[in-house]
């Protein structure tokens, strides 16, 4: 049996890499970082733009598909990247991480989630066998298994019996599966034990996923722990297989996992922050609200060549923003995309010449800066 | 010297003229609907998209650029076309309409109209002189005059006397004028008293405009007073300047007042109807919101080569609508500029044919369906 998706390493730097992931809907260059497209729409995009920008894998989130407007729905629309008209590749989460942080009411036992949408209040259970079952109709090209996403702070029992709970799922949803055009991604747990995230690591990469995440991280721990524990579970993630660093995040944070191995990212900061006016630029963050730009007849940021800087100055853009416009969300939105999809692009470029140290020291520089006048 | 605008009529059938408008920023066939660019943006759409969908000439509201990012920023920033990064011309309205009707607080007086900010309650006067300042430090290459519009019902007598200030202040507009490049419209008041139309466009036309208005329709009269209204003031307006209906209207009103003889339309209609989920079709109107769409995978109409009706289904469109996504906004509001600017096209074609007549007819018909199902 073929496999649902084929990686190849193109060129290496340390643990970076540069590759291909091949899927039945186009091929993606890695790193890569892919635009959240929560209920089949990435925020103020066209999959138009998405694609003219550059993105050839987007996400969507299977638990907001489920409650709307449901998978069976979006299978006889051809599955969801053709319903969102998008030509590239799709990837679809569990819809268990939303099941636990949107939902209404929610328990979790052996069996599954117990929750109540949150638009209507209807009870779903959300398990590892119809996780996969939503997926397989929502017809995307990677799938994620259901895991428990650990919370933090966690206590260490909890975490421990947290992980094992996240493999026994991860079996089920590996035998549930009969897509053979679909891959499915398995994902490490461990909170911030590192014992425990080697334990979680040993068990998933033993069964037979096309691909490994890093979950549970982002969620409210330091960032210096994020760091140490994606490193690590990096580290113990198979290199033939792609790696995806759930959740995460700053443009020097992609860098950094970047650095450490990763290969697939998502984030909804480029596409959030940009409706609250904050765009990622080569000289750092930029809030459009500050009233230095009232007058500002310059782009969001001089060396980007997107549309939305080759059109608007900061001053409009700045009036878009306080006058509640969507073109404000639209333009901050496709420059951030912009701005994560150059990022990447760079980055492959800079693994394949081995400059990527270099180019990694001068994001951080850029966005330590940034960050720091923000 | 050289008139701002050149207006040359190209082609007849009856009153109905296909024409072009030659600007400082271009050129625009006639008849020509405008977008409505409220706060120098036609909401959810971008400019190129604008252009590409072939509009030419788009609207701008005065009184919501006075009130910000104001009228001096806008000359700083190198004019409202140029600050909206829109290529072609614009018209921006002379700002009386939204100070009486938005402003918190308004007085109308000889001297002109005094509201407060319906943003943070400053006063600000606006006068007939300080109109036409706002308007060239805006830089539209249409001008209106200030006129005051007479609001339905009213009086027989208060018309009269309101009919009378608009002729003054029409007066101290062409004095207060000081640019060459920027085109001065005046604009034809009297409510649905046919003798005061034609009292009122007696007064207005005897003077130097280089274009004329029917204002005052579209407030609430009914549907048959504001076509007679029209026509009657169509035939009293000269053949040579160029015609502009204000305010007006529905697909079908846009033809019956093409037929009259109008040149140039507006109206918030298509954009604020596509943001409450509604489309104009070759069909007639269709609500999106429909649970008969919901697993419709045609497009929204068939007949249409617009790019949302190109990628998108019925079904999906519904999804985005339902799920309150501002690409459900923006695929409709672009559809709906699209069909208008289909609209402006065909008749300018018939025209040039010499078949508007049967052309109308067919939208009237479409239309009458469409709105009766609705």
């Amino acid at each position: 049996m073929k496999a649902p998706i084929e990686f190849s390493v193109t060129a290496t730097e340390g643990s970076a890499r540069t590759g291909i992931i091949r899927t039945a809907h186009g091929e993606v260059s890695t790193p890569a970082f892919m635009p959240v497209g929560t209920r089949a729409a990435v925020k103020a995009m066209s999959p138009d733009e998405l694609w003219e920008i550059g993105y050839r894998l987007v996400l969507a989130n299977a638990y907001h598909l489920l409650v709307r407007p449901g998978p069976e729905l979006v299978r006889e629309m051809g599955g969801v990247g053709r319903f969102m008209a998008f030509p590239g590749a799709t990837l679809t989460d569990s819809g268990g991480f939303q099941a636990m942080s949107l939902a209404k009411i929610n328990s979790i036992s052996e069996d599954g989630i117990r929750f109540r949408s949150h638009l209507d209040g209807a009870p779903v259970i959300l398990t590892p066998e119809s996780a996969i079952q939503v997926q397989e109709a929502l017809g995307s090209d990677i799938m994620m298994v259901l895991d428990e996403c650990t919370p933090y702070p966690a206590e260490r029992d909890d975490v421990r019996k947290s992980l094992e709970l996240t493999a026994r799922w991860a079996q089920r949803g590996l035998r549930a599966r009969s897509s053979e055009t679909q891959a499915l991604f398995g994902i490490v747990q461990g909170g911030i034990f590192g014992d425990l995230r080697r334990t979680s690591a040993g068990q998933i990469t033993s069964m037979p996923f096309d691909g490994f995440a890093a979950g549970g991280l982002s969620v409210g721990e330091p960032k210096e722990a994020m760091l140490e524990m994606a490193a690590l579970t990096a580290s113990m993630l198979p290199g033939e297989s792609p790696r995806y660093l759930m959740g995460v995040g700053t443009p020097a944070d992609l860098i950094a996992a970047v650095g450490m191995g990763f290969d697939m990212f998502d984030c909804v900061m480029p596409t959030r922050n940009a409706r609250n006016g904050m765009a990622f630029t080569s000289a750092g963050r930029v809030s459009i609200k500050r009233a230095a730009y009232q007058r500002d007849a310059g782009p969001l940021d001089e060396k980007c060549g997107c549309r939305p800087c080759r059109r608007f100055s900061r001053a409009y853009l700045r009036h878009l923003y306080l006058s509640g416009e969507i073109l404000a969300a639209r333009a901050l939105t496709e420059h951030n995309l912009f701005f994560y999809a150059r990022l990447m692009r760079e980055a492959q470029a800079a693994i394949a010449s081995r400059t990527f140290r270099a180019y990694a020291n001068s994001v951080t520089a850029a966005f330590q800066d940034g960050d720091a006048a923000e």
